[in-house]
């Protein structure tokens, strides 16, 4: 693979942030990483483990630290962006392209795009459905990608050369890069993320505090609830800012959800035993639906 | 290991079933293991697997088949127990003993018990808390149960020597033994067990309906989505009559979900940034909480 990047600069240097560093540098797709965060231990640990190669330890340097960046990743909480966007905007080159890895796109999009576009379509939103529930550096993997889907969210106001350069890097990353509209985006990522995350977080507290009245639930916890609580052991603060900035879309599904589960509560108290097992066997073909990509 | 058994009858060679014959042959335990079933080709398969060593395609010779036994398990469907036991009564010898590996307790126990205990406690029921999305024979394994929880459920009326039987059974194929009211075990599994089920069929079904409208949803399912699939997978029948026996205690499972789901929604339309936090925190220390037994 040849080399696609002089300067590449990662904010935040977390478990993706990190891991998109990792695969950089493992493939030599960048001439040189450098990460920035606010945690100069945190990136002096990210250099060892081969996440970047150099680091900045505040945005303060900044206009030094993106002179000559070919990409610009945001990879900070999705809360962080627009603050980090407003640092960057006045001293980026103007050849330097920035594309994001936050969860949610669609206000984010629009927002960043107001900030970064006026230059010429710079900005292309983007969101790598990967992902583990441990978090930072540590966890960082240069395969964290390989075979994961990432969305990239183009508007009518990004150019071209920025959706060809964020797709490149997805592509030589080891990731299948789709394009899609960011409201649609942040539709579909509430019912197949978003709303199962809160789902599982609903269940894990539900089944605490029958256990409060009951003795101790959790020893008896079986396969279907320990997939549940691994589902809910990921980050409670990114899982906030993510529902929050995806308020309306979740809200909507999990009111979509909560009227499955009331058609199936009563199907179960009116003793239906063929409609609970057609609602059961829909369910269960969809996971040979799923295929892997 | 001594050999335990001289002759043990598994009624229902599936996952169980062939998994507690599998592991009673690879340790010796029993000098014979024999399966009956409705299919006499399953049976076969079942021989073929070393989950039993001889079988008996119906109910019609069962006198004969459990002539000498020590041990009858029942791993039938939960939903044919009670016929399989009005054949079992009338020709089972005296000192045989009985168990039951059904993941629904209570009312089951009391008319099992109803039914072989005039004979002096010869039955208590047994549920293995281990399993997985696959069933039959095929996809038994002689180590399904180790390190496995198996929850007992004696009452007044078990006899002491059938639950050391009983309990003896499951120690030496590696489970961990734990006894307890079959109405409080009814109640525990409904929270950790049959509420997450009926928590995932209502999840995949609601993005297969939102993936009506959107989409093609699946191909961006991620992670928490696909953990939620696999727990669907499993039996649509099983999980039907697991529900529908255990009624109204995954009723009230359910409802006590719903509230917290409803919290969790109001939190979230009131963007209440602090209260999702402390929710999700809660719920994400879980997962720490739940030791490998």
């Amino acid at each position: 693979m040849p080399r696609l990047f002089q300067k590449v600069v990662i904010i935040g240097v977390g478990l993706i942030g990190g891991s998109i560093g990792m695969a950089l540098r493992k493939k030599r797709l960048a001439r040189i990483v450098i990460g920035v965060g606010p945690d100069a231990r945190a990136l002096k640990k990210a250099v060892s483990l081969k996440a970047i190669d150099r680091y900045q330890p505040n945005l303060r340097k900044i206009k030094q630290t993106v002179q000559g960046a070919d990409l610009v990743i945001l990879a900070t909480p999705v809360g962080e962006f627009e603050k980090v966007a407003r640092r960057l905007v006045p001293v980026l080159p103007e050849k330097t392209i920035v594309t994001d890895v936050g969860s949610v796109k669609g206000p984010m999009v629009r927002s960043l795009e107001r900030l970064f576009s006026p230059s010429g379509g710079r900005f292309v939103g983007g969101h790598p459905v990967a992902g583990r529930e441990k978090s930072g550096a540590e966890a960082a993997s240069a395969t964290l990608f390989s075979g994961a889907l990432c969305i990239l969210t183009p508007t009518p106001q990004t150019s071209p050369r920025t959706v060809q350069t964020v797709r490149r890097l997805w592509k030589a990353i080891g990731a299948q890069v789709v394009l899609m509209d960011p409201n649609a985006h942040d539709r579909i990522l509430a019912a197949v993320s978003h709303l199962p995350h809160v789902i599982a977080y609903a269940l894990v507290n539900t089944v605490l505090e029958i256990q409060s009245r009951d003795g101790d639930l959790l020893r008896y916890a079986a396969g279907g609830f320990k997939d549940f609580t691994r589902v809910a052991a990921s980050s409670s603060e990114m899982w906030r800012d993510i529902c929050l900035a995806n308020r309306e879309n979740v809200v909507e599904a999990i009111e979509a959800y909560e009227k499955t589960l009331r058609r199936l509560k009563r199907l179960l108290i009116r003793r239906n035993a063929a409609g609970l097992r057609t609602e059961f066997r829909r369910a269960r073909k969809v996971k040979t639906r799923i295929k892997p990509i």
